[in-house]
């Protein structure tokens, strides 16, 4: 039924998922003497740090969306497929997926989260999720809907209920997204919809705990939530979400808020197929791993990425893109050394810092223990995620955009597409 | 129930469909002591002759439709609002929406043209048509899917049918999707999917008559013929498709062809609405107009665009843009004329020719009695559409990603994306 493994001799390495921690390991591995496998859901890698632009109408999918196999066109090792995965039978060594079985002789588990609504399911159904391109779609149509639907609304109760979005949960996602919501209603689309009044328009951005950016030096924290205040978005902290009945956000302690829109970037936890592998879970669904990225009994199959659960100084890797990059490294690195019969080594975990942008002109920035806010860090932001950003035309392209929407106030992607 | 009609004390024009005869008609009237209130069931203009593009992944549908609101900001007569149209009643002067009820003193509709699948259920269900952006963005999922399953199908027979890519209907959309496609499956995608034998390739071009491209002179139809050719499309004359069962395309006479894949360009007609008005139907669902482009006994409604049956020269106008552009015109001056109780003028149509690309370097032209063909053609053709093309953005961004594909071989949207 399956493949040989490594037809052509050579041991072969299967990555699980075109992620930021996937894409980095099959790099490392590029001349390496093995036979790459990358699979994936989707025929794309998503550079999710701008998807929230994709969700308020600032880019297109494409943008954000980088095919795999343009990717790695000129590497010769490595071979991709579209699949669904279904499952891992670590005795066997072989994937199961929604075509054929494939074995390999190394394995990479780099699946990538999912949203996690904390058993929500009334948030799960009415609210939105951030996580994928289709995600954000939903989100822009939504957005751009709520603006028509409130054009034509005569009951100001409900015009105002159109026109309430509330973001929930205050990491970089939610920060990002609650300040580019405002923008976009604001004042790009002010100039597009001259019948509403501007006072109706409000964007809460709610946050359990006590401050927004938990990864994030406090003082950073308050510039954040000081700029978001300017750009009018109404920051609620120590508000945890109960409820959403598609009209009515209800907060533990009993209050209520009138709005059609909910975003959810709250929690995020390891895709559904960590539980099915067999293995030890540690907290959001996570793989516990060693510090070298193995599972401890199969020391073939390395987990990286949001997938993986590892302490660092007895905290937790965040599950962000730098973590997965650097798992990503450490893992093909030892794939790399057993292949000459050497022990693997340990993760050596180097924070990269964090960053978020609240919207034009004003981010903050924490970087190699050097805090930036305003302009400066917003400069640092640009510069940092067009760099990243995956193939030149989209760095153009994003720039042209990024441009325009700052010189002419205009955002570029305002369709609302069927669904 | 139903709003004053011009609250303003202004007589209300309404304007049903937001293509490029609505467009005008709207333009035309910018400065005219009217309430103008278009409305479609879509936020955006679209684009049509760019279309294929979007279904050939070389462009994201956000480059070629443009939000209604931001083409009218500056207008200040004109109100926008997105709702399905359900009906016309005539005799109270009122359209029928799934909202309110909207009353008119002038009615101009505008609402375009479907794809005709001439009763073939089959095909309808199986096949694509290619008239808006939810069509395209169909096709270039099928279209990428198939590449993929391709990849993992042993079967070489199943294989050949999932890389053959059929096209129904030989005017200019068909004639471009064709080549477009030819281009993407054999230049751009064969870097991609180095495991896949492009011989197995077919794009099969079928077309009913003895030619394609009946609009235009016989020689520009053969050098067409013979460009597609040269591009491995197969062009098949005197070929009408029968049925089609998703993966047999059976053609009257008896023969099948094997495909996964069947783009259905071979008719259009008018949108069903037109159907429901209770005024005479031409030809293709159109409704039979006036020289003047008004309902015979409903002086106050225009039809234009698609939507519009009128023979000039003993010959009906054909379903085009520039037909359309002409036709809103007209329509909107004779509204003027009739404000200053002047008689309404006839439609003094001019044909502008046409236009059809068959890819890279080379395209066929038709303009005012002078042929062009190749390369002259195609930069003919470059030229007109970056220039009708809604926003500066959009032009710049379109140019990149021509110049891109032009010099790197390369295809900017090979995105595969739920639906």
């Amino acid at each position: 039924m399956t493949e040989p493994a490594g037809s052509s001799g050579r041991p072969r390495v299967l990555i699980v998922g075109a992620g930021f921690g996937g894409l980095r390991a099959a790099r490392v591995l590029r001349r390496a003497p093995v036979d790459l496998l990358l699979v994936d859901r989707n025929n794309y890698h998503l550079f999710q740090p701008l998807l929230y632009q994709v969700a308020t109408a600032g880019l297109s999918p494409d943008q954000v969306a980088h095919p795999v196999r343009a990717i790695f066109r000129k590497q010769k090792n490595l071979e991709f497929r579209m699949v669904e995965v279904r499952g891992v039978d670590l005795k066997d060594r072989v994937l199961q997926t929604d075509r054929e079985p494939l074995p390999y002789d190394f394995l990479i588990l780099a699946m990538g989260a999912r949203t996690d609504f904390f058993g929500l399911e009334d948030v799960a159904r009415l609210g939105f999720g951030l996580k994928d391109v289709d995600d954000a779609v939903k989100i822009r149509n939504h957005v751009l809907r709520s603006l028509e639907e409130a054009m034509v609304e005569k009951d100001t109760a409900r015009r105002r209920e159109l026109l309430t979005f509330v973001v929930v949960g205050g990491g970089p996602t939610g920060v990002e997204t609650a300040g580019a919501l405002s923008e976009l209603t604001r004042v790009v689309l002010r100039k597009d919809y001259p019948g509403l009044d501007p006072n109706l328009v409000r964007i809460l951005l709610l946050e359990a705990a006590d401050r927004p950016l938990a990864g994030m030096p406090e003082d950073l924290a308050e510039a954040a939530v000081h700029s978001l205040s300017r750009k009018q978005v109404e920051v609620r902290l120590g508000r945890q979400v109960e409820g959403y009945d598609g009209s009515r956000v209800r907060i533990l302690g009993g209050e209520e808020i009138p709005a059609r829109t909910l975003i959810w970037s709250a929690g995020v936890d390891a895709v559904e197929l960590t539980r099915t592998i067999g293995t030890p879970i540690a907290r959001q669904g996570r793989l516990a791993v060693e510090p070298s990225l193995q599972l401890a009994h199969h020391q073939e199959v390395y987990v990286i990425g949001d997938a993986a659960y590892l302490e660092v100084d007895g905290q937790p890797l965040p599950m962000m893109a730098p973590v997965a990059i650097q798992m990503g490294e450490t893992a093909a690195r030892n794939i790399l050394r057993s292949l000459c019969n050497q022990n693997p080594l340990p993760l050596r975990y180097r924070n990269p810092g964090s960053l978020a942008t609240i919207g034009r002109n004003s981010a903050v920035a924490y970087v190699h223990g050097l805090k930036f806010k305003g302009f400066v860090a917003w400069v640092v932001w640009l510069v940092v995620h067009l760099i990243q950003l995956i193939g030149f035309r989209n760095k153009i392209i994003v720039l042209v955009n990024w441009a325009w929407d700052y010189f002419f106030y205009e955002r570029a992607v305002r369709l609302i597409t069927p669904e």
